[in-house]
């Protein structure tokens, strides 16, 4: 049923180009859907994908474009004349059109939008490249159905017959009053099973959901989520209807935000992905190595204070990387819970206090459950009464510590406005390192000391 | 335009239902969506719940029983007899309606179901509880139109009509042959346009994408996404069309998704979150701090076997912090950019060895920069030429290391099928550490007994 890309298919069409099959290579076309074909050029060479191309009606490749990898959509793109890309972007919806030409190096946008033949379609675009990045502006498209509350059914169908060609997928009317504003919808399925006379205003719903122009992209997804909504309707400071955005593009943002949050909790601090080039790869991952780094010179300067010590007690090295590595691991998995929550909405408007509470109760318990067995594994294996002390004390004490930080640290975060997800990763691993080497050398040196 | 619920907001609720305002209260409840309400209700007493939601017409209560967090809705579940569940099931889509008798206790789960006024529904709902959680089967509703192909518009358009109580939103109507087998379908708007007596036979699309019962949510929500998908239909063993599935349904499987690999990168084990209790919350970390610990134990017996070096050279004790670390956030870096890009589908086919070759050139990069700077900021602060060279020598090797197994235990965790975001989490992390430590001593000792 579904398409699922082979190696040996792909060798196949790779021979059948070599050997200029141009039959077999249309009939392969015309099989697949434009995702499909995307995901083969995807897997092919730049000359290889540029040849199956040119042997595409020229009404199906815009699709393939906007499906492709950004990296060969750049190269077809480049290959193609102005006058070529116009047309192109003449096939597309206005907001995938205006992502295209926001890719365009700069010097040809201008030109590319002066060649559309479509005249309204290069005003539509040319209106959405206003909007700034991550607004509902820049996720909209402005192909829309709309009727005036006065008019009847039949008028609403001819007015839809009319915009076919415009409107790709259509889920609803809206309908707007005299001034253009919104004041509501009607959906399809009424409009299907009202009688041709009946008059919009009596058989439409007036209540609608809408978003303005500026709203941002992560608050659209939570309403897009919320209240189940395949499509959101767009309107102006005025409350005129300017666009609509559709759950597909939605669902492209929640994947993206998704990918960036594990991007920041891995220490990446730029996107990337795997097809990327080495030295952009090396670029987005050494400012946190760095800020690890940092770390750890920190915690060298904190251990080498105490030389003395580890000189006549050289068995406290051994358990560094424990007390490290423990308060690292509760410190994640404190943050990580709070970050869920609050990118979930549901622990924005919770107190401070009872959350610290709950987290310190957390990590009692698995602070007791943890000291407790490497008090035993110590006094069994080393029969030092100190040092086991000294290291059940400390990793208790460093569990609690992280467990407050863990909670405390993306909750500020999120109080002066800063992505609180950033606190997930190295960051909180960081400080839960030297706080734990510092917490670690003062117990030791305090235990030691007392006996 | 959108509602935020605020604590003032909240506030006058509560002094309403103490004072039994049930003016108020109903103006109140008439004007939010479900969804709002539900949001409300969750941050209510049971018992101010309860209260409002007597207050509610029958027809409105089962949106809002959906929407409610699982705790709220199984405390007002349980304080209803199973007549009652039973008519709020009759209300909600079957799909909605298994996932509550899902939730509800196993004894009561029968009686609900006979107590169904709507045979059909009460038939659908048993149906779908058949299907295994994490198939197509479990996320589908059994609600939509289908139409044979001979028949006409004007026929299907009265179809439609007749089905109106039972599909809340409609998209597009299947058309099955006389075997009532899925072979295409037909958008609503396609409907609009056409003349009342053309058949669907003439009218309808042919290409249409579906999937089996037994599919798993994962590859729907791929091809869903890919093929920019809002409801896809659902066949069986037979090709026959037995049901649908929603985008927003699938919205949800994508967050949840992304959620647990969230959990997973950070060392939690069970799915749950902020508001569960401690106990629960402190069983899921648990296991992931163990296996740390255990990973801090091998560490101390490491260095505990070079005691000796250390007593001779302290400072040796110094960077421990620092080689673990940059092990472990190399590690993490590299295995989270190859868990997304296999669950990207970018990955699948590609080779292992271009990808490693790949990810040490990365690590080689990166750490050639890192050991540079500790190398000169270890000839500046301490002027020892040997632990300078040691240290940098270890992070280099550490950080090639890294990159390896970060690259490595992901793809070959994918290969034996077992979910590779488990390696991005405290597993690698736990390895490198050990691994640290294990090379930056081994090249201590080379290095101190060369000189």
């Amino acid at each position: 049923m579904q398409f699922e890309l082979t190696t040996d298919y792909l060798d196949t069409l790779r021979s059948a180009i070599e050997d200029r099959n141009d039959v077999y290579l249309n009939e392969q076309l015309n099989e697949h859907y434009a995702a499909d074909i995307a995901e083969i050029f995807d897997k092919l060479s730049f000359e290889e994908a540029k040849y199956l191309y040119d042997l595409m009606p020229e009404e199906s490749t815009a699709d393939v474009l906007l499906e492709l990898d950004e990296d060969m959509r750049e190269q077809l793109l480049a290959s193609l004349s102005t006058k070529e890309i116009a047309e192109q972007l003449d096939n597309m919806d206005s907001d995938d059109a205006a992502d295209v030409i926001n890719e365009l190096p700069e010097e040809i946008q201008d030109e590319v939008l002066s060649q559309l033949e479509d005249i309204e379609q290069a005003s539509d675009i040319a209106d959405l490249l206003n909007y700034e990045e991550g607004t509902a502006g820049s996720l909209m498209a402005k192909e829309l159905v709309s009727v005036y509350a006065h008019e009847t059914v039949s008028a609403c169908i001819e007015e839809i017959r009319q915009q076919t060609d415009n409107v790709d997928v259509m889920y609803a009317v809206y309908v707007v009053d005299e001034k253009e504003r919104l004041i509501g919808m009607l959906s399809l399925k009424k409009l299907v099973i009202s009688p041709p006379s009946a008059l919009i205003q009596d058989i439409f719903d007036s209540e609608i959901i809408s978003v303005k122009t500026h709203t941002d992209t992560g608050e659209i997804s939570d309403i897009m989520r919320k209240y189940d909504l395949v499509v959101l309707p767009v309107v102006d400071t005025f409350g005129r209807l300017v666009g609509r955005i559709t759950i597909d593009d939605v669902v492209d943002v929640i994947r993206e935000e998704a990918e960036k949050d594990i991007q920041r909790m891995s220490g990446i601090s730029d996107d990337v992905d795997s097809s990327d080039k080495i030295w952009r790869l090396s670029r987005a991952r050494i400012p946190w190595l760095l800020v690890g780094m940092c770390g750890g010179i920190i915690g060298s300067r904190i251990i080498s204070s105490y030389e003395g010590q580890i000189q006549i007690h050289p068995e406290m090295a051994f358990f560094i990387p424990l007390i490290g590595a423990m308060g690292g691991n509760v410190g994640v998995q404190s943050s990580a819970i709070i970050v869920q929550g609050l990118a979930n909405n549901t622990l924005k408007d919770e107190k401070l206090v009872p959350k610290l509470m709950k987290e310190l109760g957390v990590g009692l318990i698995n602070g007791l459950i943890c000291s407790s067995l490497i008090f035993g594994y110590n006094i069994l294996i080393s029969d030092s009464f100190q040092l086991a002390s000294v290291v059940s004390i400390a990793l208790i004490t460093v569990i609690l510590f992280a467990s407050f930080l863990g909670t405390f640290v993306p909750l500020t975060l999120y109080r002066f406005k800063i992505n609180p997800a950033l606190a997930t990763g190295p960051f909180v691993t960081t400080l839960n390192d030297i706080l734990g080497i510092t917490i670690y050398f003062l117990v030791g040196r305090m235990l030691y000391n007392a006996v």
